[in-house]
């Protein structure tokens, strides 16, 4: 990537592309977010497999893109009224949307929502980076570390 | 989404996901990114179709993911040790990434870079709010306004 004083290419980064299907298929076990990249220091693109029903929660702080990768359908249960996750446990979805293959939708900051997925999906999402998987539901037995250096 | 004092409901946003494929292939012109969404009010997600040759530029505030949506292969030139795009014109790449369909790569910021499609490819983008397509040679003839609203 650059040349040091011995004149000596250094290689710094990988200058590969990464194809995302091919990469999230290698990740085992489910809602377990691996980290994709960085985008300025601010945002991080991370992938992972779900299958199942994940908990109501939001992210106070962060809008959250959701883009299917592979397998699919599955949904965003959104709960756009509901103020903690208990309360959208109570009142539940009143906007349901569907991702298939190729579908990308933005789950704005704040919205209490769950993803589901009937069958095992891959997924890519971008969000602030330092982001926690349950967001407002921290401490969680779902939530986990991000798999992979952040920045 | 909300109800508001009168019980109505209001929709004041389509709650439904988008197709990068359906919505790139509406797209007419080359080099001419249209905004699809704005992600925490800093970063944008731009589609684009392209072919040719674009022009060596680089973006000195905003590292630019790339993702091939469809057509391709298209290649992203660099030219890592070039201060300038005049720089990069005369020294030319000394790394060269090839895109398929499915591919994701990010370009740091400050690196000067020029895309090539020998066919039209539809690619997403996602970069800092505000970055012009053309980098450090606004004011060129292919620099664009980005079609439709930022935020």
């Amino acid at each position: 990537m650059s040349v040091d004083q011995t004149g000596e290419e250094r290689t710094d980064t990988t200058m590969e592309a990464t194809n995302l299907i091919h990469r999230v298929d290698k990740i085992t076990g489910h809602w377990q977010p691996e980290h994709l990249m960085t985008v300025d220091s601010s945002h991080t693109l991370k992938l992972a497999k779900i299958q199942g029903t994940f908990i109501w929660h939001c992210h106070p702080a962060t809008d959250e893109v959701f883009y299917c990768v592979s397998g699919g359908p599955m949904r965003l249960e959104l709960s756009t009224n509901a103020t903690s996750p208990e309360h959208a446990e109570e009142i539940g979805a009143d906007q349901t949307v569907e991702l298939r293959v190729g579908d990308i939708f933005k789950v704005p900051r704040g919205v209490q929502h769950r993803p589901i997925a009937d069958v095992e999906t891959g997924i890519m999402m971008i969000e602030k980076v330092g982001t926690v998987n349950t967001g407002d539901r921290e401490g969680h037995e779902l939530t986990t570390e991000l798999k992979g250096s952040e920045v």
